[in-house]
């Protein structure tokens, strides 16, 4: 059976991250998102191991004593987390999975697992950047500078990352996020573990050239 | 400058490995066919340079002293090398080298430029790379023994490479081996040293955001 990998994506806000992997799972087969524990209480329509994992504040603190996260992290009073185990699971049974999620979390999962393939997705320029967060317009001006302050700061991450993608053209973007991911199942113990019948590729052993 | 990568790519005889990397130096830009030293007479029609280096024996025996070879070898008493200073130049241009050569010669090669992308093509089972041997018919059995002998040799050496291409439909091949080369001009080593130009990411030290 061929094992998946784990692609951790990150990029500052307004790289155009969402688009670029809801566009992975669209287009390719056996490629997932991961799905964090999160302690914020659902939105409406949000569903309950789909959208999110919802658990208490209780349940969390009891899966970090476990060391039951790959990473876990607390934004704005609330905690989200990256279940371990529904990772592993996901990758043993052959399926691909996305992990979008900031640089911190990012070196967290690298220190765990070291085999996961680190993607850093930049903005063609910072004008752009400031542009796309600043035309937004739904923000107040508050909350767009904390956004350029930490986009500033994760940009100076991209060397940790093993692969960029320039996201200007977006269709050029995919294209080369996409040539990631399908490189990733060309790896020789990927496809020794599943394209091919290992058996299949030795002669047998009273073949006519063997005598 | 971007600095392209060193492809060395092998595969038993009859797994397609010419008409692919044809394809691949066809399609896309910025790579090339490493051109080998040999002793071994110019046949009609062979240009210098573009085919192979020709060189005398006492010439290539001068460039083995001077260590000046990737990988060498001996072929039915003529000699074949690869340059590496040749391929070092094509590389620091920003051009992706490939090197079609066997599995000794492979081996040579990732002793010495460790960061070689190692590609190996197989086909889909033994079967079909006893048919295409035989079916070919311009060759006596005896080298065709000779040849399936040497497959069967070569192809225990996959695990040694870092990628694995099954050639059974050839486009789906050309595929999976078109993204391994893609993928490897995301690595962020080459997107900053190309596509990015580094200080474009910066805001101004006077930014609004800033203050």
């Amino acid at each position: 059976m061929d094992r998946g990998d784990l692609f951790v994506i990150s990029a500052p806000s307004g790289a155009g991250k969402s688009t670029l992997c809801s566009m992975l799972v669209k287009e390719l087969d056996n490629i997932a998102f991961s799905i964090s524990h999160t302690t914020r209480s659902p939105r409406p329509g949000e569903i309950n191991g789909k959208d999110y994992y919802f658990v208490s504040e209780q349940e969390f603190e009891q899966l970090v004593a476990e060391d039951a996260f790959l990473e876990w992290a607390r934004v704005h009073g609330n905690f989200y987390g990256t279940h371990r185990a529904h990772v592993m699971e996901k990758l043993s049974q052959g399926t691909d999975v996305i992990l979008d999620i900031d640089v911190q979390g990012a070196k967290q999962v690298k220190k765990r697992l070291p085999g996961a393939v680190t993607i850093f997705i930049l903005p063609p320029s910072w004008q752009v950047l400031e542009e796309r967060l600043t035309k937004r317009g739904s923000e107040d001006r508050e909350k767009i500078k904390l956004r350029l302050q930490n986009a500033m700061k994760e940009m100076e991450e991209v060397t940790n990352y093993q692969y960029t993608v320039v996201n200007d053209v977006l269709e050029v973007a995919f294209g080369q996020l996409k040539a990631i991911v399908l490189a990733q199942r060309s790896k020789t113990r990927r496809v020794l573990a599943s394209n091919v019948d290992i058996d299949a590729l030795r002669p047998n052993p009273d073949s006519w050239f063997l005598v």
